[in-house]
């Protein structure tokens, strides 16, 4: 049965004809199939959604996204909509689950982004065979957290695949918040010597989940950092009203956020590795591994970027709060080179801290 | 690392306190864990739902939702959200892919929630090794769907998992659409008289993913009804301005949305099988394989429900749509006995139709 659509819009053929295009082109990309790189957060995550997602996706209100979506309603009201899934594995890990992780994810992308979150979605895609009990403690967790948050669950969906198709349970969920009248955030507020805050310690969650697997000869008490960042944000933007920009560095660490902004920015980024905040053992581990900690997740962890004339109250403010207090100002914007992350040592050396390329740790979150 | 959260509200510690008892009790299953059925749609699933979801999430804005939950925004405009996941096998089909489905599936929810689609996200779970160029074709799919359906994709994530941790693709979309200031619907709205429509030929779509399998020794010639259904629901409640309610026949088809109707609304329902739209070629696969056309997935077909003198004008607005050509008026709503469903014989006999027991037809949507 082929249906006629609709009376088609000049949009609506606009799309169809970039879509038409879009058929007929070759991917931009060297491989040929799905690889775990694509899902790292690194090189090859962005080349794949540039060359699959925003090429075919690309609207304007797509175009302007970080992590999540401004929305302006027909009142004039704006709304930031922002969604991410959550695969880690194991779905239990000292300090957390995966139902933490999917109710702070979202509702951190929406923090940082400078809006309140206020409701989510929730989507379970549950291999048969999993666990009631399971399944309870992980609703649990996700019905704390929301509470914790200051968000609520509002609608949801279960599918459920036979043995084998799935590896326990995924969850995705979907987060809308309130963005406030007056605020503006964003890359293109970076400027040279603007700050670089992180409001802790790095690497813990994705260190605490590689432990958790037990594939690593390795014993170490490292707790996952998951936690919902909306207050600790609201009180750095009160400390710190000239603040530029914020992320919160999971996938891909603050490696990669500071990449990703060096890129969007257009301006390098000095980073000071004295100051990068790092638990001991976390270091251990990350050595014992050979991996850095700039690229190890975390979930209870943002940057920001303000004026060098805040960034002490600023620093004052995250740690004040009870998950800043290891917080540190780890680096500066420069104006050159553009796009360029370095990091310089202690003892005067410097090195380019590049994009994360592959995918050291799969399924972290 | 164990965070003090910060002050709790009396409204979290409420929350708190009943997540605690939610944790202590034992859940009212008989299950210890999950089957394929209760993923079905079916009464399992409404047992899972209730059991599980509901128990724990319980709010005020979830206990009032049906597929989408209607939100109210501080400037007093009303959206309404809804989220479904998409782990259809095989992912692309006769009439369609799990890119058409991932959009249509939650814009249809969002339209027969009385809403006007507008925003979707978009979470692809994908497992390493699939084809970049049928991911491709997929993100074209959902491009032109979402163009024809008048919403814009704009927000998105990508996780990767290794080689058998998921079956090659699954998708989540969120939906975010816009509540007209005068639209009122619910199941409160439906009385007895009232007569309930379809809008076409049922079970098309699990039929025509059934034979993709190849699994069946059928061969017929069937596609998937997969439709954005907002333009005919417009249409619909244009000309029959008192409708009372309606639903997309997605999992479970009309039988399990009749049966949510009459429990919903606590009324009984009469069908007339003699009235009832499939094609003829559904009905003999359908017949092959021992199910009742009444349980098979729809993904382009809906149910409403409005007062007697709006019907014929609701069944003319519905067959003057394309996507309504088939659309017929399938029985009547009944003071008794309430939350039953029969099915009255074009002989005079009658039978109940019950919920879905079990999950006859597997990954459909």
């Amino acid at each position: 049965m082929t249906v006629t659509p609709r009376a088609q819009s000049p949009r609506e053929l606009q799309v169809l004809s970039r879509i038409e295009a879009f058929r007929q082109r070759r991917p931009r990309l060297l491989e040929d199939v799905i690889t775990l790189a694509h899902g790292a957060g690194g090189k090859s995550s962005a080349a794949l959604t540039d060359a699959v997602f925003l090429e075919a996706f690309g609207n304007p209100t797509l175009a302007a996204l970080g992590d999540s979506a401004g929305l302006t309603l027909p009142s004039g009201e704006r709304v930031a909509f922002s969604t991410d899934s959550y695969v880690v594995q194991p779905i239990q890990f000292p300090g957390g689950s995966i139902g933490h992780l999917a109710v702070h994810g979202t509702v951190n992308d929406l923090a940082v982004s400078g809006a309140v979150p206020k409701w989510l979605s929730a989507g379970f895609v549950i291999e048969e065979g999993l666990s009631i009990e399971v399944l309870r403690e992980i609703v649990a967790d996700m019905t704390e957290a929301a509470a914790l948050a200051g968000v609520e669950i509002v609608t949801g969906d279960t599918k459920v695949v036979p043995r084998g198709a799935a590896d326990r349970l995924f969850i995705n969920t979907a987060g809308i918040g309130i963005v406030p009248t007056d605020r503006v955030l964003g890359p293109e507020r970076v400027a040279p010597t603007d700050r670089i805050l992180v409001s802790g310690t790095m690497g813990d969650h994705g260190m605490a989940v590689m432990l958790a697997r037990g594939e690593l000869n390795i014993e170490a008490d490292i707790s996952s950092d998951t936690a919902a960042l909306g207050g600790i944000v609201s009180e750095l933007l009160a400390a710190a009203p000239g603040t530029r920009w914020m992320r919160d560095a999971t996938r891909g660490g603050v490696g990669t956020v500071l990449n990703e902004l060096a890129k969007s920015a257009n301006v390098g980024v000095i980073i000071e590795e004295a100051r990068l905040p790092v638990r001991p053992i976390v270091n251990g581990a990350c050595d014992l591994l050979g991996i850095d900690p700039l690229y190890v997740a975390n979930e209870g962890k943002f940057v920001a970027v303000v004026p060098v004339e805040e960034s002490e109250a600023a620093l004052a403010a995250l740690r004040a709060h009870p998950l800043g207090e290891d917080a540190a100002i780890i680096a500066e914007v420069v104006a050159e080179p553009p796009g360029i992350v370095a990091l310089r040592t202690p003892f005067g050396g410097s090195r380019i801290v590049d994009m994360l390329v592959g995918d050291p740790l799969p399924r972290i979150c």
